[in-house]
This record gives structure tokens, C-alpha cells and sequence, in this order.
């Protein structure tokens, strides 16, 4: 069972004031870097992993999406979904992206924004992600970069010359990390990049773009606060596709050298 | 033209006592899974950028290897590569990777070890070396780490509790970084990590595996000193395939909605 910070009252009551929530799609700077990832929304059939407000379904769904199945694991966030979105194609369901089932073949593309990194059986997931999408199917995801997580006491660290600097240690060691983030002891899950890639390409996805976003120097002028973007990443982006089959089945004979 | 920091005597000197090179392959740590992520040698032709001494090479006719063509800048390096070397399927040759031209579809595998993260002008040279190679031809190569080279002033920094961290700054911004190693003043190029990968991709290539390299409990208990890779990554290794034509062409029409 994942921690459920979401539906304590402390952390939801901050966390629904992040401009991200509070402004939607468009209070989160990397938005745009992220949509640019994303597959044409006309006639898709559209999966959400840790869908929150539902920021996204909406958003897909003024696209031309045909339906959109948005998960979460906090009640909070799934009633004010419900409350805000009017259209009965999309739905919302309460799991756990720990022991989500998912169904084949069921969905043209799935999305997920900064809910991974809590997932501790990410293997898991994507196998559940792989099969529930169409061949060619797009799965379009961001994450806390591991730049970000890596680190046992992450936060700026002043430099000499009146600049900043980022610690990263731990890099190697994956599992838990955690950080008192609008609450305290919130637990995110470390994972290196490159373990990130493998287990997406060992499911038989193959990579199509991986962004380690920044911010344009427009966004910087409008908010210098984002400045600190380009010294360390946040978030990164991951644009995959789900192979055809014989790909897939490459890929899986091939394993044993790879490894 | 290239930074050629191999030519110079002070370099060369220190250069060459380094365990890598005095002990070859074996005095890398992260051979044996650079190894790993290799096809298997028999009967193919290689090329190796940045060839240095001629281990790969050596190393890679040992296999069965059906021919080795090895590129570096330093006349240096290539001397002694050269009289180290008594195959005559093996052969040196000197180049820049800057301006380094390849013969069509002439390579089954290529490979390069610590030496394309000196290059300016990555995707020109990715595009040489996908137009070098068969279809279904591997590219395996290990680099320094963005995470290792992005500091303005990188080097350990001691924390609070005894231990150590590494900075991480600048990494949003790309270009030289000039380091003090072995002589003063040696020019890198530091590229994102997503950078170098989506520089393959769009070249055509599909990325097989992604590994930032760490050592094993077993090598950090007989050389404690390697402990330091566990905090963060100084070297990746990337493995890729080249793709069929019809894979390619699928990558370049879908281009614009990737960007």
C-alpha cells in the first residue's frame, strides 16, 4: 500500500494551493514541454496515472480525446474531479498504482504527471501500462528527476562566489526518499534515470524522447524564480511507444546479452 | 579542430601510468559492463572512436573479430597503438572526430570508450556513425557523466554529518567545461544526458540500454575508492541499435509532433 499523504488534511490544504493545482495545466512550467510530447488527443481513448483534479482529462478532452480513464489513490482529489468535470466520458477510479489492474489493449495512450517517482514497483506498472495499451500505443510521463531525489539532504548549497550548487549522493542507491514537503515525511521513491529507461525498453516500449527539462529564457524572464532550473533538474519528461509485437519479442530473446 | 591534450608531453606521461591504460581494459572499472552491453565479436567489423592504445582492438580480434578500424587525434597514441598492435586486420588511423568522414554501411558494431564527450559536434558524428554501419548495427560507447561534469567548480564537497556530496550546477546549460586533469586547461563538452540520447534517436538509432555506471559490492570491497561512484555517476554507458529503414523513416514523419 503507497503512503497517502494526499488525504492528510495539512498537505492537502497546501498542496491545493501550488499553482499547479490552483491554475491547472498552465501553472506548471514544464506543461508545455510536456504536451509537446503528447500524440494527437483527437478519438483517443486516454489513460491518467494519478490524475488529481483532473487537470489533464479535461484538458484532453477539449483536444477531441474520445474518453479518458483517470486513477488516483487520494478520495480528496478524485471528489473534486468528479465535482469539476462535466462529461460522462471521463471517469475516475480510487487504486493504488501499486496493484492497479489494468485492462488490454484498452487505451490509445497514457499519461502521468509527477506521480511515478512514488511508485516503488515501477516494473510492475509499466508491465500493467504495456498491456493496456494498442500497438504503437504512447505513454507519456514526468517524474522528480533523480538529480533531484538523489541526494539524503537535498537543498541548495551556497558556493563561494555567491552562486548555488546542488548535492547530489546516493545516486547508485535506490528506494526511498524522505523529504518534508508540505508535510512532513513525505516518501518518494529514488530510481537512477538510466534504471528508469531499461525497465520502459525491457517491457518492449522504445524510447522516443527524454527531456531533462529547463526553462526557455522567456519563462525565466516572466518568473526568474525557474532560474534555479537550469542549475539542477527537477522533472524529467519520457515519451515512449509500445512496439509491435515481433519488436517486442527482438528485444526479449535478446535480453540475455544485453544484460 | 579538436583540443589534441594527448600530444602534449605532460599529458602523455601521466596519461599513460593511468591504471586503464598501463592495465588495459582490465584496469577499467566499468568494463566488464561496458562488455555486457556489446554484441558478440565474431566475424564483425568495428570501429573504434578515440582508439587510444589499441586495447578494444586487441581485445576485440581476441574474440574473433573480423576487422578493427581504430580512429584517434594523437599521433602519440596511435604509435604505440601501432606497435602494440601485430594483426594485420587491425588498422589506425588518424582523425578527428570534429570532421571524421565514414564509408557507407562498412561497420557491424562501433564503439568508443571516454572519448565523445570531448566532441563539439555530437550529432554530426552520430550521423557518420549511423551511416557507417549495417542495419541492426550496434553502437556502444561509455562517456563522462553529465552529472560528473556539469559543476563550473566541481570536486567533493564535505557535509555536516562526515560525508560527502557532489554539486550540481549549470547542468541546464550546455558547452565547454574546462577541468585541471593530468594538465591544465582540458576542454569537455557537456551535453545533457537527454541531450545525447534524443541525438540518437533522432538519428535513427533505438536505444537498448542506459546505464550509469556504479560498481558492484565486490569491486568497492578489493578497491574501497570506487565507493565514491555509488554517490554519483562519473561515467554512462548507452547502448543502441541502428534500426531498419522502415523505422527510421517512421521516427523522421513523426518528428514534428515529437519536438
Amino acid at each position: 500500500m503507497a503512503q497517502n499523504i494526499y488525504d492528510t488534511p495539512e498537505f492537502f490544504e497546501s498542496y491545493s494551493r501550488l499553482d499547479r493545482q490552483a491554475r491547472g495545466l498552465d501553472g506548471a512550467p514544464e506543461w508545455p514541454a510536456l504536451r509537446g510530447l503528447l500524440p494527437d488527443m483527437r478519438g483517443k481513448r486516454l489513460l491518467d496515472l494519478g490524475c488529481g483534479f483532473g487537470w489533464f482529462a479535461r484538458w484532453a478532452m477539449s483536444q477531441g480525446g474520445a474518453s479518458v480513464l483517470g486513477v488516483d489513490l487520494s478520495e480528496n482529489m478524485l471528489a473534486r474531479a468528479r465535482a469539476e468535470t462535466a462529461d460522462h466520458r471521463v471517469h475516475y477510479r480510487q487504486a493504488d498504482l501499486e496493484s492497479l489492474e489494468l485492462p488490454r489493449a484498452a487505451f490509445d495512450a497514457a499519461f502521468s504527471s509527477l506521480a511515478l517517482h512514488y511508485v516503488e514497483d515501477f516494473p510492475r506498472l509499466v508491465g500493467q501500462v504495456f498491456r493496456s495499451l494498442v500497438a504503437r500505443g504512447h505513454f507519456v510521463f514526468s517524474i522528480e528527476h533523480p538529480i533531484y531525489m538523489a541526494s539524503m539532504r537535498p537543498g541548495w548549497l551556497a558556493t563561494d562566489d555567491g552562486g548555488r550548487t546542488w548535492p547530489v549522493d546516493h545516486y547508485a542507491i535506490e528506494g526511498p526518499r524522505v523529504t518534508d514537503w508540505l508535510a512532513k515525511s513525505v516518501r518518494k521513491q529514488h530510481r537512477t534515470l538510466g534504471a528508469t529507461l531499461n525497465t520502459l525498453i525491457e517491457a518492449g516500449f522504445a524510447i522516443r524522447r527524454v527531456v531533462e527539462w529547463s526553462p526557455t529564457p522567456e519563462q525565466v524572464a516572466t518568473q526568474p524564480s525557474l532560474g534555479e532550473e537550469l542549475d539542477r533538474p527537477m522533472i524529467a519528461l519520457v515519451a515512449v511507444e509500445k512496439q509491435k509485437a515481433s519488436r517486442a519479442v527482438d528485444l526479449e530473446s535478446s535480453r540475455g546479452r544485453v544484460l
